[in-house]
C-alpha cells in the first residue's frame, strides 16, 4: 500500500516549527502515502529554511529534505490538499477556517472547532462514522474540517469505546501527563522539576466534554451525547512523553473482569480493517505487569499508537479501576490526526 | 516550655541509620524535650560511629554530638525510655514488642501493630484519645506501644477529619507519591528517572483501611471503625519529598464549599491546644492559588507539619473534589511520631 | 547586632517579582538591619498587591506584610537608600543607573556594569577592599553602585581565594548548574527532564574573566587584574538549586593537599570577623565524604552561604583536582549582595 | 547479508536478566546473523521462563519467542558458540574463563579481563587489528576472550581517534553520566532525582587507563600503550541514557578546527568498510548546533551507535574543547559488543 513517490498525497503542515509540528514532520518523513508539500509558521519564520527556524526537539534528526525548505506564512497560497493543523489554540481558529474556505481538507489537532455541531471530533477506532459530519460542512470549493481530541482524550476514550456495550455509566479520571503536552517552551523547569502540578488550564473541562461527544452517536447528522458521567482531575508531572490516568467506572450491570479484558484486547476499528498505515495493530494492549502501565515501558507501544492498560482491580466505589497509558504527541495528536487524513483518504 | 539539658527526657532511636531514623536524628537534635540517649541498628552497623555507618541523606549535616555516638544492636541494654522506631516492616514487629515487653514506650512508625485492636493508630490532632486504647495493652514493666499511620493516611485523614461533622460518605483517593517514601535505597533510579509507577505495594490497602480505624469511635476501649468507603489508587513519581493526593468526597448532607473550607482552616486539635513543640501552627492550610497546591511549594509548611488544601470544587460524581500535599517522611512519619510521644508525655 | 524595628535601614527590591527578588525578598524578611520600603517591579505588575502579581517559586509562604506591599515602577520615587536589583540584564544597566544618579545605594546582582573600571565587583570574604573603588565613581548625590559576581564565579572564586597564596596559575572549570540560575520561566522543561544542555549563553565567558577582576589586586584606584588563566565549560542538567563545579588547578608551586585543605578550613573574611548577619560561620567546608559535595546535601550549609568543596586528589595533567558545589541563588546571589550592602553599612 | 533463520549463528546471552543482557536481546532479536540459542543468569533465576524472570526495563516489549525460553546457569552446557556476557563484574571473571576454557568465543562487556595482556580491549572502528591479540591466547578447544571498554571510553575513544594524526598529547575529561550506565537496581532515586554525584566508583581510573591501551599499536603481538595523558572527573546526573563528556584536547602541533571537524566526520572504520550489520553510517557526527549535543537529542544518532561531537572551541589551557555524547548502554557496551563478534565472525 506503499504509493510510488509522484502518486504521493501532497500535504501542507500549518505552524510547522511547533512542538505538534515537528511531530507532524517527523512521522509524515516516512509516511507511505503523503508527502510533504510546505510548512507553514508565523511571519517570524517564514522566509528561513526549516532547519534554521526551528528549534528541533525530536530524537531524531531533521530528515535532510526537510531542513531545507523554505518556510511559508500560514495562508492558502499552494495548491488544494491536505493541510495537517499543528496550530496553537490562539491563531488555529481562524486560520484553519480560512483554509478550509479555500477548499483545503483540514485535519487539525487544534481544540477550537471540535466542538462545533458540523465539526467531525474523530479517534479513528472509535467514531469513524462521525467524518459523515463533513457532508453538513459549507465551505466552498470542497473545503473540509475535521479534528481530533485532547490528548488525554483519546487515550481515555479508546479505553472506554469497548466498554460501552456494558452500559457505562460514570467514569472518574485522574490523569498524570507529560511535560510534552504543554507544547514549547509550556512548562518551565523551575515548575516541574522535583514537582507535580495539580492544574492543567482547560483540561478537566476537555477530559469531561469531548468523550460525551466522541462516543455519541451520529443520527440524522446531529451527534447524539453518550449518556456518561465523566470528572476528571488532571496533573503534571516530570515526565517527558506518555499520559497516565487512573480511571474507576460504573456499569449499568456489571460485567466480570474477564468481559473488560477480552473487550480491550479483543478491540479493533475501521484503521485496523483498512490497514491503514498509521493505525497499531491492536489499539489497545492488556499488560499483566504488577506496576503496569508506565511511560517509560508503554509509550512506544506499536508505534507509539497503542493504549496500555493495566491493573484492572475492583473498586469499593464504582465497580472497577484502572490505569491507562498513551503516548500524548503521537497517539494524543499527530498519529490520530494522521490516521483521520487516512480514513478520509480512503472513502473518497 | 524548653527544658534544660539536664531535664530532657532520654530517648531511644530504632533503625537510625535508614531513612526515618535519620528524620528522627534531624527533628530531635533540636527538639525542646527529648535528647537522643542511644541510636539502635542492625548487626552491620553496631559499633561503629554512627557518622561511618550512615549513608547520611539530609540536606543538613549529621549534629556533630550524633555523629560520634557508637550504635549499638536493637536490644533493650539500656534504661527504659521512650523509643522511637524507623525500622523497616521486616523486621519492626519483633523488636518493637521486645521493647514493649521490656517497658519501654515504642512509639513505632512501622506497619507491623497498626491495625491490632488495642494498638493506637493516631495522628495527634484527629485522635489523640485513642492513645487510652494503651490501658488495654499487657506488656509487663509498664510498656506500652503506640503507632502513627503510614505516610499517605496520614494527610489523608488529617483533611478528612473536619468533613465527617458533614456526614461524609465516600472518598476516591488517587496519590502522586514521593520516592522519599519508599526509604533508602528504596525505588531504582531507572524506574522513576523520566516515568511514573502506578503501583506501591501494600498501599492501597492501607489508605483504603487506616484512616477507617483513626476516624473511628473509642467507646468502651474499643475502636469502632469510621463508617466511611474509601478507594484508593497510589501512584508514585519522579519527587524527592511531598505527596500529593486527588480526593473526591461525597456527604450524607452536602454541605457548601465555604463550610468545607472553614472547617479545614480553623481546624485545631489537642496538639495545638497543649502548644506541644512539634504541632504546626495550623494543621491545615487551604490556598487560594489556582495550581496549588504543589511539592516544592508547599511540604515546607509550618515547619513541614501542616496540610495543603487547594483547588477545592464541585465533582460530577461526588459532591467535590480537591487536592491535598503533605511532607511525607515528616508529617507523614516522624513529626507524627514525636507528637504522638509529646502527647504521651503531656498526659503522664 | 539586631536593630529595632524603628532603626532598620529601609532597601527597595528592583526587579522584586522575578526570581532573584524573590529570594531578595525571603532573605530579607527576616533580616536583622535591613526592611523593606518598597518593591519595584515593570509597568505590568506596577500598581498590584505584590501577593497578586507575583508567580511565588520559593519554599516557603510570601511574608504576609510584603504580599499586602504595592508594588511601584523602577523609578527612584522614594526617598533615597539602598536599593537591591534583581533585575533582568536587559534593563538593569539603565534603571541601576537612574538609581545611582539619584542618589541610591544600588547594589546589584545584573551583570551589567561588572566589568566597568569603577564598579567593584565583589564578593565579601575575597575583595572587600575593592568596594573602595567607589570613590572613583562620578553619581551626584553621594550615589554608589556595587555590583557581586555571576552566580558560578562566587563559588569558584571563593574556592579559589585561599589558593591564591600557592601561586595559582591556571583553573580548568567544567560546571554543572542548576535550573534556577536561569530565572523564571528561564529552561523550558522539554529541554532539562532527562536532558544535559551543555551551554548556556555568556556564561563561559564571564567564568573565565570575572575571577580575574575579583582576584585582582586594587592599586592606586585601579584594579590589576590577576595573572590567572581560566578555561570554563558550562552544563545545565535538571537539578532545582545548586552550582558543582569540577575544577583543575595548577600552581607554580605545588604545593600538599594538606595545605589546600588547611587554606580552605582556616579561610575567614571579612564577613566573619564582623560577624555580618548574612556572612556563614566557615565560607568554605571541605567535606571527606567519598562522593561529596552534592547539590541536595550540601547546597543549604551554612545558612546556604558556603561553598563546599571536595574529592581533592592529584591530576595528571594539572596539580589537583576536586568539586566544589554553592546554592547559586543565595551565595551566588542574593547572599553575596546582601553582603556587599552590610559591608558598605558597617564601613560608613 | 541477512541469513536465513536455520543459517543464524547461534548465541549465547550470559547475564540474561540484567540491563546489559536485557539490551543485548533486544539488539539480538532483530540481528541479522546471530540468534539467540541461549538465557544464562544466576541461580535464582535459572529454572524460569524469561518473561517471569526478568524485570524488563527496555522501553519495546520482550519479544516473544524470547519471553517462553527458560533461562539457564551460566555454565556451558550447551554447544560451542557465540557468549555475548553482560555478567556483572562481581562474576564475570571466572564464568568468562570457564566458557573460553570450553572452547566459546566469549565477546564480553566486563571490565575483569579488559587490561589483560593477552585479551583484547577493542572497538570496531578504532582498533580492530587488536583483535590478533587472541593468537596468544591458551584456551582449548578454540575458545576466545575479547573485550570491549567500558560505557564512557567507547565515546571518548571514538572521539579521539581521528585527533591521534595530529598528536594528540593531553586530554581532560570531564564526563555527565546516565543512570542506566550503573546497572539495575543501581542508582537510588533518592541519591539522583533533583541531584547530581561527582563520584563513581573504578571510572576516572578507566577513564584514564583503558583509552591507552585502544589507542596503542600492535606490535609482535604486544599492545604498546599510546604516549597521551588523560585526566578524569566523572559525576552521575539525572539522565536515563545518554554519557555526556566535556574535553579538553592539547596537541603536539596545534590543528585548525577545520581539520578536526573534518577529521571527525570522515572518520570511517572496518565496521563501515566491511557493512557489518551494526556499523552506524558514520561513526562521528559533528553537529553545529550552539547547545548540542544532548542526551535526548542525539543519543538515538545512527541506530543509538554514533558519537554526536558539537561545541569545538578554542582551549585558553589546552588547545580546544568540545562535548561529545554517546548511548552508553548501545554504544558504549551492547552494540559495540556485536561490532566486535561481527567483526571477529567476518575474519573467520
Amino acid at each position: 500500500m506503499t504509493r510510488d513517490i509522484q502518486d504521493k498525497i501532497p500535504v501542507v503542515i500549518l505552524g510547522a516549527t511547533g512542538c505538534v509540528g515537528q511531530k507532524f514532520i517527523q512521522a509524515l518523513a516516512v509516511h507511505p502515502w503523503f508527502s510533504i508539500a510546505a510548512l507553514c509558521a508565523s511571519e517570524r519564520s517564514a522566509g528561513k529554511n526549516y532547519g534554521e527556524a526551528v528549534n528541533w526537539l525530536m530524537p531524531k534528526p531533521i530528515p535532510s529534505h526537510i531542513a531545507n525548505m523554505k518556510i511559508q506564512t500560514c495562508m492558502p497560497s499552494m495548491g488544494r490538499c491536505i493541510a495537517f493543523s499543528g496550530l496553537d489554540s490562539s491563531v488555529a481558529g481562524e486560520i484553519e477556517s480560512t483554509f478550509a474556505q479555500e477548499g483545503f481538507t483540514v485535519v487539525s489537532n487544534a481544540r477550537n472547532h471540535r466542538m462545533h455541531p458540523s465539526v467531525p471530533l474523530v479517534v479513528g477506532e472509535v467514531n469513524p462514522d462521525h467524518l459523515d459530519l463533513v457532508k453538513g460542512q459549507k465551505f466552498p470549493n470542497g473545503g473540509i474540517l475535521v479534528t481530533n481530541p485532547n490528548c488525554s482524550v483519546i487515550g481515555i476514550t479508546l479505553a472506554l469505546k469497548p466498554l460501552m456495550q456494558f452500559g457505562l455509566e460514570s467514569v472518574h479520571v485522574v490523569t498524570l501527563q507529560a511535560v510534552s503536552g504543554a507544547g514549547y517552551p509550556g512548562v518551565a523547569s523551575l515548575d516541574i522539576v522535583d514537582n507535580v502540578i495539580p492544574f492543567i488550564s482547560g483540561e478537566e473541562e476537555k477530559v469531561e466534554t469531548e468523550p460525551l461527544k466522541i462516543l455519541g452517536n451520529l443520527i440524522d447528522g446531529t451527534i447524539q451525547q453518550a449518556s456518561l458521567k465523566i470528572s476528571a482531575q488532571c496533573n503534571r508531572v516530570p515526565v517527558t512523553d506518555g499520559h497516565m490516568a487512573c480511571i474507576s467506572v460504573k456499569f449499568r450491570h456489571k460485567p466480570n473482569p474477564d468481559d473488560l479484558i477480552h473487550a480491550w484486547e479483543s478491540f479493533r476499528g475501521e484503521p485496523q480493517k483498512l490497514n491503514l498505515p498509521t493505525a497499531p495493530e491492536k489499539p489497545i494492549h492488556y499488560s499483566t505487569g504488577l506496576n503496569h502501565p508506565q511511560p517509560k515501558l508503554h509509550r512506544h507501544a506499536d508505534k507509539e499508537m497503542a493504549v496500555t492498560i493495566g491493573r484492572l482491580r475492583p473498586c469499593s466505589l464504582f465497580d472497577y479501576k484502572f490505569a491507562i497509558l498513551s503516548h500524548n504527541t503521537m497517539r494524543g495528536a499527530v498519529g490520530s490526526a494522521l490516521l483521520n487524513a487516512e480514513l478520509l483518504v480512503t472513502n473518497l
